[in-house]
């Protein structure tokens, strides 16, 4: 239903052996692609996914590790024979980093679309709501949550008290509403309210602030950065704007997910397991991330594979 | 003595297993970089090489496959402590390329210096003579041949002859000139001409024209591309402006080159060992470039140390 897939698990720098922190969300035929670092491209062919499908690249931040991979993605992107055109949302700004660094790709068979956040309010993609949070980095960074929302059940014993003839049942399921004898009918007359959809919560280069807790809140999986895990390492990074594998286990904890992804290690951190015990004591159900771990969400009762 | 690694051999798009294109050569504690596309950072760590040594990085063109590695390549210098200067040459237009790519890497703790390249003209880095030359692509492209001199050999009897006093010959051999009661001697007055140096030329993205095989002329290693090595790939080399294994044998064996190294093949091209022949048939010592493929030239009578 909603396919996540981490691309790298990396933080800072590219490794031989880890590619940098990316996220490619999919759902029924349209993907987002969150974060796009040096290498991100072949991390996508690593994972066996392809360019085609997204039309969403959400960027948090615009330090390199983030970003520096766009002009060589999109000319794979073109490479790949697309020609829809693609929207990359990020903090203000976004318009005039991605045209400088495309001044390498100048020639795009594309055309890009630009939503610039400047205040974060929701917004949609092809089937997904995004939103948006602030994060607390060394430099303006943005959270985001996207959650595939799910209409309530069909009630039939709701649409005969209502009235609503048998004939256009089938219709209000599928669009939503319908017209018969110039009366508008809608899904919520044949239905109870909505229930609960999947929401994934990313957020990567921050400090373990409240408002990522507030945004990631009931998520089914919250993908959330732990550059160390030692706990020593608390001043370097609190330092430099990142949390450790503890204080995002915190989040997890405060937010009530249902899983924690942790991601984004540092070049130091050459075994990121080794650490998972800081977050589990916290948050049991913590996961380390790795280049390619995916998760396939459906909604509840849901059914889970992942690897 | 000229140590030439090279870093990638791939061509176009970054794949999993073949990094961009680039090369490092390497001369008594000095480096130069030839070309950065996304992931050169990561293969220079591959070829357990430094980025320490760089003085120069020189760019062949602004296509995407060669260049969209420098801005994460300036950060991990940075990184790496650097705070010494760096060259970067390339055609003119290079500063502005540069500065827009750079916008991810805003805070940089050494300094960049350009050498635009409109005409090509010979310029020294640390050690070696580097001689830029127009190779013919879809956009301007340069090749670049990279001498590293050879000082005449001192002859004793040429400096009694001379009357160079002998309290100053070891001078003359390490400083090139000497003072001695007033008067100046040179080199010159203790040796032979010149000796053959040792040079490398490197060339990708072009058509086999006449120029490449003027400036490559007696080189101790030509790189070249072969961008594919099947003789009917020939129209498709030609409209996008690249060269089959068989035209880059042609220019190595019209240059008289010691040794051909291919590379820049085509992500078609799964196994480039497998279309070799194509060029050994035309010039017998060519060889696939593979990543991390190392020669250490030394002066005539050389020994050759390789893998």
């Amino acid at each position: 239903m909603l396919e996540v897939t981490l691309l790298g698990c990396g933080g800072m720098l590219p490794m031989k052996d880890r590619w940098l922190t990316s996220c490619l969300i999919s759902c029924q035929g349209h993907s987002i692609l969150v974060d796009c670092g040096e290498g991100t491209q072949i991390a996508l062919k690593c994972a066996k996914r392809k360019t085609k499908p997204i039309d969403l690249i959400c960027i948090t931040h615009f330090h390199a590790d983030h970003i520096s991979g766009l002009p060589g993605f999109l000319l794979s992107m073109g490479n790949e024979g697309r020609e829809e055109p693609v929207t990359i949302a990020g903090p203000a700004g976004i318009e005039r980093i991605v045209n400088n660094l495309c001044v390498i790709a100048p020639n795009l068979p594309f055309d890009i679309k630009f939503t610039e956040i400047s205040e974060p309010h929701p917004f949609k993609s092809e089937l997904l709501t995004v939103t948006p949070f602030e994060a607390a980095h060394s430099v303006r960074c943005l959270g985001y949550s996207f959650v595939l929302e799910r209409k309530g059940k069909f009630l039939p014993e709701k649409a005969r008290k209502n009235g609503v003839p048998m004939c256009i049942w089938s219709e209000l399921q599928k669009e939503g509403s319908a017209v018969y004898n110039e009366k508008i009918y809608t899904y919520d007359d044949v239905s109870e309210g909505t229930r609960k959809g999947i929401k994934l919560t990313y957020c990567t280069d921050s400090r373990p602030i409240n408002n990522i807790a507030a945004y990631a809140r009931n998520a089914d999986l919250l993908i959330c950065e732990g550059l160390y895990y030692e706990p020593e390492k608390i001043n370097r990074a609190i330092k430099t704007g990142h949390m450790i594998y503890s204080e995002a286990a915190g989040i997890a904890e405060k937010a009530n997910v249902k899983k924690l992804w942790l991601t984004h290690f540092s070049p130091a951190v050459t075994d990121p397991e080794a650490g998972i015990g800081y977050a589990k004591k916290i948050f049991p159900t913590t996961e380390c991330g790795f280049d390619g771990k995916y998760i396939d969400i459906n909604f509840e009762p849901q059914s889970v594979k992942s690897t």
